[in-house]
């Protein structure tokens, strides 16, 4: 059995803690964990390490290498990095191939594909379904969890159920996101579930469906992964429900009830999910609330102090705080579109940016300087690009390095410093078996 | 003629921007300056430079001594620092014995006393009702200037008129600060004025009233400048109001209308008296509104986003993001008062401080280590004490200076960097004519 999890996602719906390049599936929202983290701990009870497969592209590639580290090395192997995003059918595509070319698998063999920023629970009730639908997906359908839904949602697609075979229905048909009177009819109705995103088949039955539904991927995916990879961007971007399971004629559905499944999908589904204080708040981070009622309060690094609001969602960052009544996603969105308008750095990037070698924050960003912490994970190397332009002040406030500056070596511990002039490579490698932790002053050239 | 500002004032009324050794007086909150700028503005317009004294605490002095230096040698020269807080009586006292003993003023001169964080326009009317109390003054009155109220407000001690003199009035009697149904009745009656804190008398009147009423203040003043200052604590802490003004028997009272006048004494009353765009709002800053309405949004660093929220306060600082309803100006005291129970440092000093050098930021504060941006002003010396504790590592950003650790010198310009290890005394001056800028990284000794 293999899993494929999809964790090239981009989202902004959780902004200001999700940016473009920082998206949901890598936000600690439940149990200080990444929902990325947590999906992984939920397929281990499925499968082993060596038979999950993650696609991904290059703006999270470090992001996904750094949490499956937390696992195994097998997991670091199987990364799929996509060149450019084409959706969702070309990504379970080319997991496919690679699953057979590399990973040898028997297109006999059943694979799930699960999204990576989705909060489920109890994992007993989530083992439970996965088992049934595997024995469906064997009989050679594609098999997709439906959720029993507990409110008229508008925010989700719909399943209507055909034929009843025991565990499993035949699908009816796909509904995309209903009107709120629509989704009201399908509740009393009863017979329509939620579309999860989980699926569940033999690759051999997908790949069949995709040379019958989606040829053009179907024959760039044929030539072998190396080469799909290359042809990515060629594929035609579509959603694996909209370009096959809404066509297909072997899909079933396996409904889904008493578990707890939400795809997080704004910050009004995040204060639903969460548990609540006595005055219906959600209080996370340095908050202090004061006649404050039902609101979402979240804070990263300041005090939040509240007087006398409701229903309010408060998100603090290092640059952002965003301020909104409850139930308002829809604005978020159109507040994003006009940031994104003028450029806004703040949708794109948080002040801490994720690397092969670890991370770094802008701390201070001042008028021909910058001032910013590098932290450097243990064996790893920190290569810099030849600085024409600045020279660096490096104090090292942690840890212990190697660098490396033109031909001359230094031993760095804590509490040295070094001057790196304009016009030299460096390189420094944290030889410890601790975070390496700099302080970098970059100074422009016009300062020497 | 003299002035005397009254500039030691302490409050958190406008937290998080106030805080307790950083006043009201000493915020931006309109055009850009601190209030006490402008009142030294507004002043100037009836008195000279070397006539104008300021009244304050060790704490303010050199915020003080800062903001007259942008106006005259003679200004900062003429800062009185008081020991300790003992309220407005002692504070008018001992600047009374000032003007006659250090500037040689005649006790026959009439001298104003005025709040340091209030806010009046135009300044045309200012000037001519000043005018009008100066003559009362020179007829051996204690002058208060009296508000025509607009509102109800509960927040002000009114004054009753008694006999009308022409321009002035004999004050009937001081109310405190009333009920909203008093204050109503107040209104209807049109016999009541708000007190503004605003005075004017000849030194001569206020110091033989203060002999009859106030023997206490009176003899320590009587024994002299230099000893009234070493004897400060022994004043009793009362207002000029309550220890004087309602008691003597020689109070008139200018009323003053078609005068804006407000003691910004609540973000709600920053709120009334800023100008509103079309949807209501006063907005401060990198502030991003959506369908927000009748809000007060104050950005000092950070991007604030707001969407669907109405009658909101947000004050966003380095350190605190308050948001509160409009019209809680009472619970904002109250919050103020359990974080300082829980000894929070955000209710007592800003990340920035302000020191007779210039001031320090910190920017970070890691584990093990600070990071600080130093500005000194040209010509001044920043002496460190001797650190025991903890190395630092200086980098220039800006500016020339000339350093001294232990017996040796070194220049500093933009760019330069040095160590300064731990039990070294150092010290350095701003040799240039711009401000020096330094980032400063301590390390605590148990890194080194």
């Amino acid at each position: 059995m293999k899993v494929f999890i999809l964790a090239g996602g981009k989202g902004t719906r959780l902004w200001p803690l999700s940016r473009e390049k920082y998206s949901k599936q890598f936000l600690r929202l439940i149990d200080g964990k990444e929902l990325l983290e947590s999906t992984y701990e939920r397929v281990l009870n499925l499968a082993e390490p060596k038979d999950i497969v993650t696609v991904t592209n290059s703006d999270y590639y470090f992001y996904v290498k750094d949490i499956c580290s937390r696992f195994s090395k097998e997991m670091e192997d199987n990364i799929i990095c996509e060149p450019v995003g084409r959706n969702t059918a070309p990504s379970i595509a080319i997991a496919c191939q690679y699953a057979i070319e590399v990973l040898k698998s028997d297109p006999e063999e059943v694979t799930f594909v699960f999204p990576s920023d989705h909060l489920i629970r109890p994992i007993e009730s989530f083992v439970r379904y996965m088992n049934i639908g595997k024995d469906v997906a064997e009989k050679g359908y594609l098999v997709i969890f439906g959720i029993r839904p507990n409110r008229p949602e508008t925010g989700y697609g719909y399943i209507q159920l055909g034929e009843n075979k025991g565990d499993y229905n035949i699908v009816d048909r796909f509904v995309e996101k209903p009107s709120l009177d629509k989704a009201k009819l399908y509740i009393k109705d009863g017979n329509y579930l939620w579309n999860s995103g989980i699926f569940a088949f033999k690759i051999s039955t997908f790949l069949e469906e995709l040379m019958c539904y989606q040829p053009e991927i179907y024959n760039i995916i044929a030539k072998g992964y190396e080469s799909a990879i290359r042809n990515f961007e060629k594929m035609p971007s579509i959603s694996v429900d909209y370009s096959i399971m809404e066509k297909s004629k072997r899909v079933a559905v396996v409904p889904v009830s008493n578990m707890l499944w939400s795809d997080i999908g704004s910050w009004d589904a995040l204060y639903e999910i969460r548990e609540k204080d006595e005055d219906g708040n959600v209080l996370i981070g340095d908050v202090y609330p004061l006649e404050t009622k039902n609101s979402l309060i979240f804070s990263n690094n300041r005090l939040i102090a509240t007087i006398g609001v409701e229903n309010l969602i408060v998100i603090e960052t290092d640059d952002v705080v965003l301020i909104t009544k409850r139930g308002n996603g829809q604005s978020v969105k159109e507040l994003i579109e006009r940031l994104k308008a003028e450029k806004r750095e703040e949708v794109i990037n948080h002040t801490e940016v994720f690397k092969v070698w670890g991370r770094y924050k802008t701390i201070e960003d001042g008028n021909g300087y910058k001032v910013r912490k590098l932290f450097i994970k243990p064996g790893n190397l920190l290569e810099s690009e030849f600085h024409r332009e600045r020279m660096e002040h490096w104090i090292v406030t942690r840890g212990l390095g190697e660098l490396e500056v033109e031909d001359k070596k230094y031993r760095l511990k804590e509490g040295d410093s070094i001057v790196i002039p304009n016009c030299s490579v460096h390189r420094v490698r944290n030889v410890g078996n601790i975070p390496l932790e700099i302080i970098e002053i970059q100074m422009e050239n016009s300062y020497n």
